[in-house]
């Protein structure tokens, strides 16, 4: 009921939220369908978060992260003014469109708001349904890149903030770091490339933010809930120039990130081989996976990403109804209902184990 | 330099952002100056956290904190659809805002906004800002109490949330459940009342949301921060009215709260004796703390929360002047830079210890 009775905002009374993959909380499904890491996170993360006390839970934590702050800045050769750490890459996204999209009156429409490619993450519409800014969506070409008018289109929209997550959601295809450098010369407002899941990929686009070259309007997003394995973790961080992070800043709660995500954050990174090993352990998998997948007849897509996302053979099953079985049967894995995806499953690259479960379950359908 | 090459809004451009207490990291100091409670959260707290396994981590929480609002609703005598968990009272506040009141475009102004007495807790303004909202500022009696007027001011301004702190920040003052009432059922849109200090109180507000008496515009807010000794941890949560929550809910990032966080806060309530213990040991101390400062020359205003807002003597050095060479001899207290405030110090109550080192450098000033 629309605006009847309600208190919330037309905009929040019209959006339905965001749906999460399911969560189910029971041990005995082979869940495959929220990209989680198959290989648990390092000791050392553990350790930091074994070693908290009520000392550090009854102080405030450090405001702005400082500690973790330094610690990703000497990871990832930049200064801690080019680092904000937030609560998950959630957090990073909501900052970015409260902070430089605009919020509108009504039905939004016009200049100052968001650009994304179509499909994406879902999650940035419902962001920009909250915050009520205009959504542009321009459609991938059929391998998933970016068209080359990509820049142009969202000039035209007026977006003062286009989301590009690479390597892509649900593709898993990596877009070049040229591609992404035209785009942000080009683009007139701020570029944020989504790197929820570079840990997978051969490559970064850290060197848009990085040295002299450094781009103004960049903001790249890490996470350590896939590569790292900390999903339960909830922490995130952006990089960027100085300026950008500052304005970013302004719009943070004002503690956003706890005591103990903040220790086990620096551990984390502090830890980024043992990440490293389990990504290219995953690495192994997709490649294993996918030859597995193709082998039944799936199209699967060249993803960098640790999830797989495949087409169903068009002469059997549709992808629904393989997905609803699968789940009857304790797996998981993700479907989405658009026009461009309705025929395929994104399938999370799991342990050996899980992977061999998915395709046992796929050959008894 | 707003606007200028800025990519953020103006409203943003515009704005500071929150300026926190000070968080000196350095153990040695006496620090009265961000409402921490002295004594440590319970073990079985902390015990929560020493039990999370690399697994726990790997996976995404439950999105809803489903285990943490069971047992808030069974603690609180609500239902689970009564109950929103957040990183902190902070994220509370912030959807409140996003979600009931207008961004504008442009200075903000007209109806639609946010309504909060002056003083108040200084967040709220930067909330607003970075909604860009119009703020409605209503002046609080000598005393801290709400005017009689205070529904009609906030109607007539169009306000759609009204932000109370009580018990009152900085005065620690409560306002009497029947005044709450009477303020939610004639302000036609939403009453948060922020009780993140109720734990040091005689009384809490939650009949306004329970039973067949609920009123359906009212949100409480609660927290661990200052009760149960967790500022570090960051967990808040809301109760109100399931159609509230659920607005709430629409507008949350969607895995807001971490698993760790959520074993922590669960654990927490279910040792409530334990924090309440605490708080009446410092409430004890807060009665001996006041009478101290008044012997001193200090006006002290009643409190019902764990700080004491102390009116220094006309005839002797300004508040100004006191915060600082507390400050410079390592204790710290909260100055306010506000018209009603700059003759006060805000003061937390600690400790035995800390409170007499506060009156020891107070005396050798």
């Amino acid at each position: 009921m629309p605006g009847s009775m309600a208190f919330e905002r037309d905009n929040i009374a019209r959006m339905h939220g965001y749906t999460p993959g399911e969560q189910p909380q029971t041990g005995d499904v082979v869940k495959l369908n929220t990209n989680e890491n198959p290989y648990p996170p390092a000791q050392a993360v553990l350790d930091a978060v074994h070693g908290v006390t009520g000392e550090m839970l009854r102080r405030y934590p450090p405001p702005r992260a400082s500690g973790f702050r330094d610690t990703a800045a000497r990871v990832h050769d930049l200064k801690p003014e080019n680092v904000i750490a937030t609560n998950g890459g959630d957090e990073l996204l909501r900052l970015a469109v409260t902070v430089f999209c605009q919020s509108k009156a009504g039905q939004p429409q016009g200049p100052g708001g968001m650009g994304e490619t179509d499909p994406t993450y879902s999650l940035y519409d419902t962001l920009a349904e909250v915050h009520n800014t205009p959504i542009t969506r321009i459609d991938l070409r059929d391998d998933w890149s970016l068209p080359d008018n990509f820049a142009a289109k969202l000039n035209e929209a007026g977006c003062r903030l286009a989301l590009v997550v690479n390597p892509h959601a649900p593709s898993g295809r990596l877009e070049p770091l040229d591609t992404l450098r035209s785009v942000a010369g080009r683009f007139r407002g701020v570029l944020l490339i989504d790197e929820a899941y570079v840990d997978f990929a051969e490559r970064d686009a850290l060197d848009l933010v990085r040295g002299d070259e450094a781009m103004k309007n960049v903001l790249i997003l890490l996470t350590l809930s896939n590569g790292y394995a900390l999903a339960g973790l909830r922490f995130g961080y952006g990089l960027g120039h100085a300026e950008l992070i500052a304005a970013l800043d302004k719009a943070r709660d004002s503690y956003n990130t706890d005591v103990i995500a903040q220790r086990a954050a620096v551990a984390a990174l502090e830890s980024r081989d043992h990440a490293l090993k389990n990504c290219r352990a995953v690495i192994d998998e997709r490649r294993r996976l996918a030859e597995a997948l193709a082998q039944r007849g799936y199209t699967v897509y060249p993803s960098q990403s640790n999830f797989l996302l495949a087409a169903v053979a068009a002469s059997g099953a549709s992808a629904a109804t393989i997905y609803q079985s699968l789940k009857a049967g304790g797996v998981f894995v993700r479907y989405f209902d658009h026009t461009r995806l309705r025929d395929k499953l994104r399938i999370t690259v799991g342990s050996p184990e899980q992977n061999d479960a998915l395709l046992a379950a796929l050959d008894a359908l």
